[in-house]
């Protein structure tokens, strides 16, 4: 029975129903007013999940050390969700990534779920869809949320910065750590990962980071990032990056912090929720009987242009429909 | 006698006091309060200047032809304002441009006002600014304003193509036409110029135009945009580039299209200023007493986002403050 009642839904996704948490997902990235009905119900259920964000340039291999992070976990027994997003692609259902699970052996376990999300088209929604998805996992009854991010974007790196754990992926070379300074990447690091470790360069990729470090580059606060190398195709380096995670969710828990970081990062969604809101209302308003009006009195020299928004705002209904 | 009151300041502007003009337009590049109360008592007395925009790759001489342009209004009494708008640039004031005018003899002509305007920090800053200070300079008397905008990113079309009139200016060369193309100049082109055309390619640009538009690129409607070839800096070609503009401007007026593209950007002036208003609403209400509590509601899952800001708006004030 494939329900489309949200409260049955999450109702299943809870109780361990992959197919309906499928199509919980589903309903969170095409947004709306079913969204929202899975965002009331699915919040009281989460805040239990860990989440790790995996950024990095394109071709620095982060989903092949995204699978070597499962099979590592896999290993020790723990549950793991991936929510691989691609704020550039209109693709999405994870088909690609399905196949990447697949090959790796991980079909059918039941303690693996992955999925990709993609922009629906309007811009700051994969921003809100994101933390909602992240949720829709942890009701779920995931304890660890694995959020890999493709390219380098500003959305990208904002997304992979709202993780608990951000693991910023590298690869040895001339210039690497520096684009990534460049990229923005460098301040939302809590981890480094200089991948593809076996190729010439990781020692200078590594000194490059480390300089940038001392020269105050990275994330305020007193944890500096360690920085692991790996070669994500053989497993090499994995169960380190793995201990360099679990320290710094130690260091949060220790410091207080995580529970700073996820204050901040639940006022930004706050606002970024408060700005889609009223960006409802102003189409509205601008598609709206009055506003053809209101162009019409600013072109007749009757009114200025602030005026007339004066106008059009002081006539808004002061009740905020739900969208 | 240096009155700071806006409306002393307008009056003296309309009146010919340029040194008001400047000031008024330092009011509007400042936003805020001032500029708001400087746009209410302009709005009025504008809406009889024709306002050109020139835009192209920076290097493409942009510069040399609106002076060149000016020569030759001068030669023809025309009076004639330019407004320079650099959305990249934290300089302002107009030293360089002052500078420019001065080199070439306009320097005492009161028929000639050069003003630069730059971005003053806020996003869409710019966007706000540039129509009113077109109708300040409209205000003060000039029946022509020129927008040359410098770069060429999406802001800078799109103030560009804000104009009656936009005029497009690329080089000879191989795949100027195409970068044209490329960055949306295309669709805001009422008149090509290959400026430059001593140089090699002139044809060939031409011919890469020439394609271009018979390929259906460019501005909807019947009329096809002229392709001029201007030496700006000996003034060859300019004649020809005035005519193309002033049958262009006919054109518009012969059609009726002047009154819909003044339409269309009248509209589309109210939608940013509503979008401005709103938010700084926006920041008030996450700036607000309420804001820390709702951030704490969500985070001990009291309630979800969407419900926290529904609070949040339910609590907003309906008289809408002006800014």
């Amino acid at each position: 029975m494939r329900s489309r009642d949200p409260e049955a839904l999450v109702a299943q996704a809870v109780a361990g129903d992959r197919g309906a948490l499928a199509r919980l997902l589903t309903a969170v990235e095409r947004g709306g007013p079913p969204a929202r009905a899975v965002a009331r119900l699915v919040h009281p259920k989460a805040g239990h999940a860990y989440t790790v964000g995996v950024t990095g340039a394109p071709g620095s291999g982060k989903s092949t050390l995204t699978d070597a992070l499962i099979s590592h976990l896999r290993a020790r027994s723990c549950a793991v969700a991936v929510l691989a997003v691609d704020p550039s692609s209109p693709y999405t259902g994870g088909a690609i990534l399905g196949d990447r699970v697949r090959m790796q052996g991980h079909d059918g376990d039941d303690g693996v779920f992955v999925r990709s999300m993609a922009s629906r088209g309007h811009l700051g929604g994969l921003a809100l869809a994101t933390p909602e998805a992240i949720r829709a996992l942890d009701a779920a009854g995931f304890p660890l949320v694995l959020v890999e991010t493709v390219g380098v974007g500003q959305v990208e790196v904002e997304i992979a910065g709202w993780a608990d754990t951000t693991v910023v992926v590298v690869n040895p070379g001339w210039g690497d750590a520096v684009q990534a300074n460049k990229a923005g990447l460098l301040e939302v690091a809590d981890v480094f990962v200089v991948n593809k470790a076996d190729r010439d360069g990781t020692a200078a990729t590594r000194r490059d980071l480390d300089q940038m470090l001392d020269l105050g580059g990275g994330r305020a606060g007193s944890w500096r990032p360690p920085i692991v190398a790996t070669v994500a195709s053989t497993g090499a380096g994995v169960p380190d990056l793995w201990d360099a995670v679990t320290a710094h969710r130690a260091h949060l828990g220790d410091t207080g912090e995580l529970v700073e970081r996820r204050r901040a990062r639940a006022a930004a969604e706050l606002r970024a929720v408060l700005v889609r809101r009223i960006e409802l209302r102003v189409a509205g308003l601008a598609g709206g009987p009055d506003f053809p009006e209101a162009v019409a009195a600013v072109l007749d020299g009757r009114t200025d242009p602030w005026s007339a928004v004066d106008e059009l705002l002081s006539g808004m209904e002061p009740v905020w429909p739900a969208d």
